[in-house]
């Protein structure tokens, strides 16, 4: 973490989850100074979780010994389908949120200007300005965690779509279901790698009486169990939970191959907890298995690499928005 | 077909695939006058396709007769990686081409500005400008056909990425094979939806002893199988046509569902030799399944419309391309 004096201008970018919010203070060379983490508590009144983003956003400030007076603009990533010229949550599947005037609130709160954007997006948008200097013109961040989700830039500039939800790469269908049975899509990219997929298979095998390490540790039940047991244990030389990580992994890479080869971009950066949990053992997979399903050709010279942001990429990514937006106008 | 007089000025547009050549004689206001049809022979040397094509192009203007001299440009739809601005064909798997200077080669024979692109970005140009009037900021067009293949528009502007092959989403995979078996990737879209798939369906069917009208006119064998004969079959009531025409529907939907989850486009257009002969059959079921397994809320307001043009859509785009490249200079 960088010091900053108390006379800097400050950026404050808020990674806002359905599970947790995370706020980091930076300078205006995003420089970061620290963070503080909060749960969300989804399940209150929507005044309620917004006045939580406020108080984390307060706190951190207070926690690396600075003053909120230093604080010229708040850049937030929500998750879900966002309206960035208004500041709206149009839609927030996993908060129960539809049409909330987050910035205009967050506005009132605060009382410095403030920027929203969908959480991937921000994510990718860390990644590409901060790791990559801002120089890729295509590119496509995957963010592997307890769901999957992408962020896209084309021609240099983040790419939403008409509902503005593109990027729900995690929903794509990679395992369809026998044709008999029309109801049944079959697997999504979130089912077969998330790390939700992965929990479920190692609960599963451990019912079906195979054997972990992690059981050792977490008991029968496997409650508790977090990403980074499963990179303990396959340190450990766990093979059930290896076995499972790289199956996951096989499946990543086959999601990256459908994106190389419908859009081909320059860099395809892979991040999200996941990653920054398991990275040795999954990315090498991820990249072999992607550059292998991609169609003969398509994937030469492309860039494939894992963020070193990690769980930051979004913080990071919500404080490019701010700077720019105070850039703007 | 419109009557063009013999003092207009023309533009060709030529749809060049791996197994036939297609001129179209255009005016200015995209009037189209008449078509020429000549197989590819691409077994034979690049030297001698090139021939072939400037042959169609002078013979299309000749049969519509009006004279050469009329001519101010060629635009010309490619299969494969295209480098637009040298006008080169970068890697054309079904042709055996690498590194073509088609522009070059095509402007000595026929002494007009020739204009190149991808054969999908050409129909998909075709469609944008004619059918939908240059108005949709984001679209997607999906040919089916022998193959599947597909146009990106971003931003308004015709999106081609890193390697210049975006848009192959016939290899998207669809039907991942089991993970134990990591060298089988299953199967991708084309291998679903593609008429090369259903016709190998309804040949393995009659193989296995299923009764269709198909051999009636055919013979057991089926070999000479067209999309015509699909389309007759299933309107004479051949209920195996009809299953495995639908069951190609159903994952062509699911492939579109993946697009309007990763792209949220404005429009998707689905065209093709296969939608112009069974749009009866195929298009509602396409459009039913790619909204249902599309993630809830996310295809609201999308358009998912049949594209007009079938089989001409690439001499449209082909001649939107020419024109284009005339008025830039």
């Amino acid at each position: 973490m960088a010091s900053i004096d108390k006379k800097s201008d400050l950026i404050v970018g808020v990674d806002f989850g359905g599970t947790k919010i995370l706020s980091g203070i930076f300078n205006h060379g995003l420089e970061l100074a620290g963070t503080l983490k909060i749960s969300t508590k989804a399940q209150r009144s929507t005044e309620e979780v917004i006045d939580r983003i406020a108080r984390c956003v307060r706190d951190a400030v207070d926690e690396c010994d600075l003053t909120f007076k230093q604080v010229k603009a708040v850049g937030i990533g929500a998750p879900g389908a966002v309206d960035t010229t208004e500041g709206v949550v149009i839609n927030g599947p996993n908060l129960g949120w539809q049409n909330v005037q987050l910035k205009k609130e967050l506005e009132k709160r605060l009382e410095v200007p403030v920027f929203l954007d969908n959480d991937c997006n921000a994510c990718t948008l860390g990644v590409h300005e901060v790791e990559l200097g801002g120089q890729s013109r295509d590119l496509v961040g995957v963010f592997l965690g307890t769901g999957i989700g992408a962020g896209l830039i084309f021609n240099g500039k983040m790419y939403s779509g008409f509902n503005r939800t593109a990027g729900e790469i995690g929903h794509m269908i990679i395992r369809a279901g026998g044709a008999a049975d029309k109801d049944n899509p079959g697997e999504t990219f979130e089912d077969l790698a998330s790390r939700t997929a992965i929990f479920r298979r190692i609960k599963q095998a451990v019912k079906d009486g195979k054997k972990t390490i992690l059981t050792e540790t977490l008991g029968a039940d496997l409650d508790d169990l977090r990403s980074g047991d499963l990179r303990k244990a396959v340190r450990k030389g766990d093979k059930l939970t290896q076995a499972i990580v790289e199956e996951a992994a096989v499946y990543a890479g086959i999601g990256l191959a459908n994106v190389i080869n419908l859009l081909n971009p320059e860099v395809i950066v892979v991040g999200g907890g996941l990653i920054e949990a398991l990275e040795n053992v999954m990315f090498d997979l991820i990249e072999k298995n992607a550059r292998k399903f991609a169609l003969p050709g398509v994937a030469k010279g492309i860039k494939i690499i894992p963020s070193k942001l990690g769980d930051k990429a979004g913080i990071y990514g919500a404080a490019v928005l701010a700077r720019r937006g105070l850039k703007a106008g």
